[in-house]
């Protein structure tokens, strides 16, 4: 499975992986989930969004057991993010499977489309169309850097565009458990090949923008200037600097310069700022002084998306915990299709298994094949749990 | 003639104009270029680089008196930086058969290609090609945005790739005169119409190169992170205050993050810095200030291209302050193809026509009606002069 999906996406120039929603990439990615279910012979249903399910059992029957993860990645991204799930998600059933477990519901397997948001902004899309988080029309009107509206990407895909809330799938999901390489060097300090998770920091997605006047860079003296670089400058040193002192983690790594000329003063900077921490109060704080930086310069800073803390649910991280004793337990700071659905209050949780480096969002993003192994027994043996017990 | 270019490359979101070398838009310049010639009934010729020449009278009889500038622009570019100088050489032209000039000797128009280098990131590409200063295999190596060479680029405008130093052509200029919008405000100070040149700053690109390691933005602590958006910050505000103290102007117009997205440490910045001054020692302390900044991000400052300080030709210089008496002498912090021709030992000089604003590089570049046709009138003066004249 692993192998298959190694050359799908690929990026020769960088080594990593560009998995961007409702590209020709993205179908083929699709098309594999398609095939290691038919290998399987689980029946692949999608849902108003596009998100794949792959069942065995009849989810209509009664609510099953769900794990998975995406298969989309950020530009240059790595292999394990989101696919080790889905990939360790199958594995799981083929184990289950020769272990004779005949499960009393259903299991699903789940791919959620367009989760890093690498392509419209909009992080966890699928799971968020899915559970009415991201309004429809707002999700349409969604553009990405080439100015494609995802109604547009869909139509391209040759996917309906009626997304939205789906009841009828949200009611097959009685519990939902993530398994996810870890993103943070935690498990490599802690010595642990897995953890399980506590829950998912508060974090948001801000929007500065920096207007500026255009003029040439040769002609035009320093107190003419109206250059927006600056503000964008002082701008990523604030950051850096208010999330040392509130203990958070504040990051500026995209950026639009109009018109992005050697010789040419620019006419507007926007800048994005991804801020998360432990509490809300430690993020509201480092946006309020990023806030006053960019009206400083003449902009301002906007909020782009924000989610809650959301905690996982305790008796599923109890038995989590049951199956893996003596594991650690995690918060993170990074947004996963699970915390979606465990806002929506669907029993959630989710696995970690071990980065060495704690490199990710990066084609240097690696996992041990051990601890990979390890990810799937625990999978497996959660998932049996799950499935012989009420919930 | 100013109406009919007025359509061409227009980009309908900045009100700018996006006109880049070597595409569908330049082809539709060099079409209308070809038209204005036809009109007037001069023969266009094309050098070995693609800069077009429309010439009355044959060139290789004697030495031709050449005016002219170039069609090309910065990403959403104004209408006068360049056209202005073609479109009032045509007009020029045209002034001088009203009078009943008979010229002794031929006159060229010219319209140099790539002046703005905003494609392929090396101004003045034309007329450096033209005078060897750009080596032919550099130049046709160069990549765009795209990744496309410029040599692909010129095969695919149908253009020999056959460029490099045309003895011929050069040969064919006597003396070179080049109107151009002032892309300053002087002349608004000074409350002059027009100026004439005295020399070109010298002035250079650089380009830094900082490296990070890609990473999440949600899971990586800020102690283990090598984020080279910091080192980026600090040397646009490094840029700005050493320009300063050394009487320069300096620029970070440009940038590349890798991987720009909102949710990634990025794992390198390429960062471009435009330096100019009136001294070539102010440029170079300002630029070894930011190499100190560059090395202690853990990266470097490469120089991209170099321009010495060009003063025009004394001779023509004094012959156009008689033709306009009493305008102001203006040293440029712009490089022009004639600061090309005239370090190649073309008698060479220019004129500038008052900018209100002096914003340039910009949709808000502008130039009144009668400030334009006052540059056209002294123009068609001083050819006049040059073509009755010995030189």
């Amino acid at each position: 499975m692993w192998a298959e999906l190694a050359c799908i996406g690929r990026d020769s120039e960088s080594g990593g992986y560009r998995r961007f929603a409702w590209t020709s990439v993205d179908s083929e990615l699709r098309e594999w989930f398609v095939a290691a279910a038919d290998q399987r012979g689980m029946a692949v249903t999608v849902d108003r969004c596009g998100n794949q399910w792959a069942w065995w059992g009849d989810p209509d029957l009664a609510p099953g057991v769900v794990t998975g993860s995406h298969l989309d990645s950020v530009p240059a991204g790595g292999a394990f993010d989101g696919p080790l799930g889905v990939v360790s998600a199958f594995a799981a059933v083929d184990a289950l499977r020769a272990e004779g477990v005949v499960p009393s519901r259903p299991l699903g397997v789940v791919n959620f489309c367009d989760e890093e948001g690498a392509r419209f902004g909009v992080a966890c899309a699928g799971s968020r169309m899915l559970t009415g988080a991201l309004a429809p029309e707002r999700a349409l009107a969604l553009r990405d850097a080439g100015g494609v509206t995802m109604a547009e990407a869909l139509r391209t895909a040759g996917r309906p565009t009626d997304v939205g809330r789906d009841h009828q799938t949200l009611r097959r999901v009685a519990a939902f458990v993530e398994l996810h390489v870890e993103q943070g060097r935690s498990l490599a300090y802690l010595d642990s090949p897995l953890a399980v998770a506590s829950a998912v920091w508060p974090h948001g997605r801000f929007r500065a923008e920096l207007p500026g006047e255009a003029n040439h860079a040769g002609t035009t003296r320093l107190d003419d200037r109206r250059d927006p670089t600056l503000g964008y400058a002082r701008l990523i040193l604030a950051a850096r600097e208010a999330a040392e002192l509130h203990g958070a983690v504040a990051t500026c790594g995209k950026v639009r310069i109009e018109p992005n000329g050697v010789n040419a003063i620019p006419s507007h900077v926007t800048a994005w700022v991804d801020a998360r921490a432990p509490h809300e109060s430690a993020v509201r704080a480092v946006v309020g002084e990023l806030a006053v930086v960019a009206r400083d310069a003449g902009g301002g800073l906007v909020e782009e998306s924000w989610t809650d803390e959301t905690p996982f649910d305790a008796e599923l991280r109890a038995q989590l915990m049951r199956v893996l004793p003596g594991v650690p337990v995690l918060a993170t700071g990074a947004g996963h299709d699970a915390g979606i659905l465990a806002a929506e209050g669907i029993p959630t949780g989710m696995i970690f298994v071990r980065n060495p480096t704690g490199v990710s969002h990066s084609p240097a993003e690696f996992a041990e094949r051990d601890d990979c192994l390890a990810g799937v027994t625990a999978l497996a043996g959660v998932l049996g749990e799950l499935l012989a017990g009420a919930r």
